[in-house]
């Protein structure tokens, strides 16, 4: 008994997706033991015991946020994922399909039929379906659009035309409105008579009669304000005003130092669209970081982990290819050299060390800079000290190393002009590191590109074919 | 006077960095400009249009909040940093220096005597303080401790009592308190009484005599709520609550995934003891990514712009230092097979290409591993499918990207059996990249340790010195 209570404990100590794998493996461990047995047998056995297992599954299914369902999904192999996606109720569907990652979100929905579909958005608000809209099949989007009230039918589409990194594709419709000739009274009369706020309600937003923005009444000062204050003593004109075609990463930026719950967006005639709140923010925050993490490592986007060969081939196989391309370059510069390695062959054996060094200083250097980029922290003025500055770092750097690398190269070959060619080639590959760390994303961001995508592999090409290039030109020059 | 309007309109489109600068070097100009004169004129000009300019400067860093101020003070080289930093309103010091990053605020603290130091905490709430503690001088720290009254002395200590990374590290102190017997009504009139809310306040805690949480009264139920009702029925008891001792990743995932503004933090006896809101999170979440980012790229951690160039070279030494060791190894490894390239010289052209894709490769699937324990969707048994999958994966693009690199390596030598040792190795050394990538960051878990910390240096020193090895001994082999 009391080793039961233990495991009852421990149970609940589990997480939500540690608990769905547990009764997932009894349920299946049954199915093959029942299917071991003789057919007559089986039905039996199916028929108490896996009731029970599954009833045991739904059970547990049903208590759960639809972010953790949509958590577990991501984890599960696909016929198991499907298996679980079958037993989640239809109410929640719409919810975790919007919290899965667009890879899973995939899987599921082609798992899905049409009715289905369109039932799973008859849960969801406008700006919502928006976000699932580039999944869906046409036909769906199209009974979706008929079935819905005018309004909404605008909303969406209003939703739908915002590009997909700009504050319109963040915001929602959620606004509660008011005037600014009321008392504070009527105010929280008005709110009573509502069932429920929109989540991340912070504020009310005052307009006039052309929906012109006035002023934000924080829920905060209504609730610390005297009954008879009217709302234009209360509110407050000074706020931020976001607009649907901004960059998003400018609003994230806003929420982040203004410590925002919610944030109006509107039109440029100064007429109130919607809002940001601070929940699409994090999740904004949290994507772009996960990109920018791929797209580093030479993943084109987020990957379902268990997703088909194939399909991982496909989401991979861009970087690689640019990768060889410049290994192939990098190869035809050692090849120019053939003779100069013919004769003295260490060079082939220290090459690699010039190459590795440089690329991650390099890409020290670009980390840096790009980072200040994104921040906005770098105008042409700060350009040439930050020059100078990573400059200096890599001579410092070159000194350092080179000597490691120059005593290295002697204590294994036993010749100090080699040693030397090493330090020097090492010291002049940081420089160029450093120099084209800051030019590369410098020179992307003027030309309108992301500097974070592609300049660390660029940087990389640099330093290896550089590297190779100055290596084996000092040593044919002073060594042959 | 069209033009200057014009003028007008452009600067105030400007960011509060742009017009900062703007006012700086207008001031460094005419100061450039007065030196050039003789003394007798100088003072005369400086009165004039310096303290102009200088009131210029003070409106406008006046009208900033406190986060942009030190978005600013970071974009500046250190002297510009120091002026704007010495105009800057002492009530605004603390949260300037909360609001900047370590290395920047360091500068700023360097710059301030202990009297400032002391003044600047004034304006803070004890868990900003203790955010500050570890910059500040030990006699500063003392001072502050003895002009705090006892209650705030024990939360200043709590607070400072926490591991960086829990989520008592992220708490704050302002929670309000309700008991569950009263109506709304008293509730909306005890808050009315208050001179303003605690920010982020979206929902008050419900505690019994002992402090014992119950409950919470989310404002926006409390809002739509008669006011004849009793806070225990219209509170939910169902919320998150978190423990200071847990890891702060946590608690960004639950608000992440249940779009939480604030949160309660409890002891182990269910006493409230704070409350973590998603201002703090939001930062956390971005510190995080970009440790992360900052880890990657083999920097210790967040650098001054404009740090010396000693202090750079610190911050980056030892990952350059790691990356000098497996080179040498590397090195080392195709040391041993000097003989085979001397003979056959094109073999040091091709080797980089079979290391730099196998890299990239490793890479790869390192990131998608250590991005799924990161969201804790890997356990024992997904293991086994993972490096099945990503066994396959590499097996494709081994047969893909191995076919192309035999095909140029033949193209190039005319050396058909030449280009076979080039296909095979490359096949070799992706599934070699594609074990590691899984094992590296799964082993480094089991030990305890964080996987996104050097596991890419690890994948690329065995991709390095694996494909050396694979290639040089398959071609020692096959070709001499």
């Amino acid at each position: 008994m009391a080793e039961a209570n233990n495991k009852d404990k421990n149970e609940s100590q589990l997480t939500p997706l540690q608990q769905i794998t547990y009764q997932l493996r009894k349920y299946k461990l049954v199915e093959g033991f029942v299917n071991l047995q003789d057919q007559a047998n089986h039905e039996l056995t199916e028929s108490s015991v896996q009731k029970q297992n599954l009833a045991e599954l739904q059970a547990l299914l049903d208590q759960l946020h639809p972010a953790d369902i949509a958590h577990i999904l991501e984890a599960l192999p696909l016929e198991d994922r499907l298996l679980i996606w079958g037993m989640v109720k239809a109410e929640h569907d719409g919810d975790v399909l919007l919290e899965a990652s667009d890879a899973v979100r995939e899987t599921l929905i082609t798992d899905m039929g049409s009715h289905e579909l369109i039932a799973a958005t008859e849960y969801l608000d406008t700006d919502e379906i928006a976000d699932l809209a580039p999944n869906l099949p046409q036909e769906v989007m199209d009974d979706v659009f008929q079935s819905l009230p005018i309004t909404e039918r605008e909303q969406l589409r209003a939703a739908m035309s915002y590009p997909e990194d700009s504050v319109g594709a963040l915001m929602d419709f959620d606004v509660l409105t008011i005037r600014e000739d009321v008392r504070m009274e009527v105010v929280l009369r008005y709110l009573r008579r509502l069932d429920e706020l929109p989540d991340h309600t912070d504020q009310l937003f005052v307009v006039d009669r052309n929906e012109q923005l006035k002023g934000v009444l924080l829920i905060n000062k209504l609730l610390v304000s005297d009954p008879d204050t009217l709302v234009s003593d209360a509110m407050s004109e000074e706020m931020i005003k976001l607009h649907p075609d901004d960059v998003a990463k400018h609003a994230a930026n806003a929420f982040e130092r203004y410590d925002l719950v919610s944030a109006s967006v509107i039109d440029i005639n100064g007429k109130l669209l919607g809002r940001v709140t601070v929940n699409t923010v994090i999740d904004f925050i949290r994507e772009e970081a996960e990109n920018e993490a791929l797209n580093l490592a030479g993943l084109k986007e987020e990957e379902d982990l268990f997703a088909p060969v194939l399909k991982s081939v496909k989401n991979r196989w861009v970087w690689l290819a640019v990768n060889l391309v410049t290994a192939f370059i990098a190869s035809r510069v050692i090849g120019v050299f053939e003779d100069s390695i013919e004769k003295l062959v260490a060079l082939a054996a220290l090459m690699p060390i010039i190459a590795g060094i440089g690329g991650n200083s390099g890409n020290q250097t670009i980390t840096m800079i790009v980072r200040a980029l994104a921040l906005e922290q770098i105008d042409n003025n700060s350009a040439w000290k930050l020059i100078a500055k990573e400059i200096g770092v890599s001579a410092v750097n070159g000194l350092i190393w080179g000597t490691v690398v120059g005593l290295f190269t002697y204590a294994i070959y036993q010749s100090a002009s080699l040693g030397l060619v090493m330090t020097m080639a090492m010291i002049l590959n940081l420089l160029l590191a450093a120099l084209l760390g800051v030019l590369i994303p410098l020179t992307l961001r003027k030309l309108g590109r992301d500097p974070a995508l592609g300049s660390s592999v660029m940087i990389t090409a640099v330093t290896d074919s550089g590297g190779f290039f100055i290596f084996l030109s000092l040593a044919t020059i002073f060594l042959l």
